[in-house]
């Protein structure tokens, strides 16, 4: 046994698959990052989102330097079995490392980039302090 | 002027960007799909989504052989400019080929894929059509 859809999942060239992830509380999109067979497969089994970081080349478990770790209910795969899809809840309501809710935070508006998110907290107190001082904590 | 915001587009090695589409009404995800730098500007500047097809290595106006056609509020892209979030109203309810409301209807459940989504319309009467014999039209 074990799990025989990770051969169904189809790698680009690097071994990877994007991932979205979502709120499980009300669906918005988090953020979209990596994951390669490893990592899918450590996120399917446990219970936190695990990814693959690209720029740092190595396994990423989402929170472990900022806290803002994502507990994962659900996992979906597309048509093309290609892109996988996350349902998360997002530990302190942060899941961008500029510190904001989400990383789709830019909203074109005719040839400019408008932010309408805002920061919920500064990115050098995220990443300053160790993730077991969070005082954030799970959103209800 | 033009689309100055084009150009801080992380474009892949292959000019493209993977381009999620999210429903209006609801926030379900539908699909995810790539754009190159003409098929976001073409995008941008009208009112439906056009994607680049990766299979068919042409330019894609969704729903111009299924009638489902993206009407697009809003564009965003995330922190790394490498990911395009749409949101859209999804013309006939049905984004994905397979007939279904939403390309991501794989649910992981434990070692096995199971269907979470019905299918809507049969993809043959969807695809033996002209777009314009469609009588489904717009959710309200």
């Amino acid at each position: 046994m074990g799990n025989d859809w990770l051969d169904m999942v189809k790698w680009n060239d690097e071994g990877l698959v994007p991932a979205i992830a979502r709120d499980a509380r009300d669906g918005a999109i988090l953020m979209d990052a990596c994951m390669n067979r490893e990592t899918l497969s450590l996120t399917a089994t446990g219970d936190r989102a695990v990814y693959w970081s690209r720029s740092r080349r190595k396994l990423w478990r989402k929170g472990e330097e900022s806290g803002h770790e994502q507990l994962v209910s659900e996992i979906r795969l597309d048509c093309d079995n290609d892109v996988v899809m996350l349902q998360v809840q997002q530990h302190g309501g942060i899941a961008c490392n500029t510190g904001r809710r989400s990383c789709f935070f830019q909203r074109l508006e005719g040839d400019r980039r408008v932010t309408v998110e805002p920061v919920l907290k500064d990115p050098e107190a995220i990443y300053d302090k160790h993730p077991d001082e969070d005082s954030t904590g799970w959103l209800p």
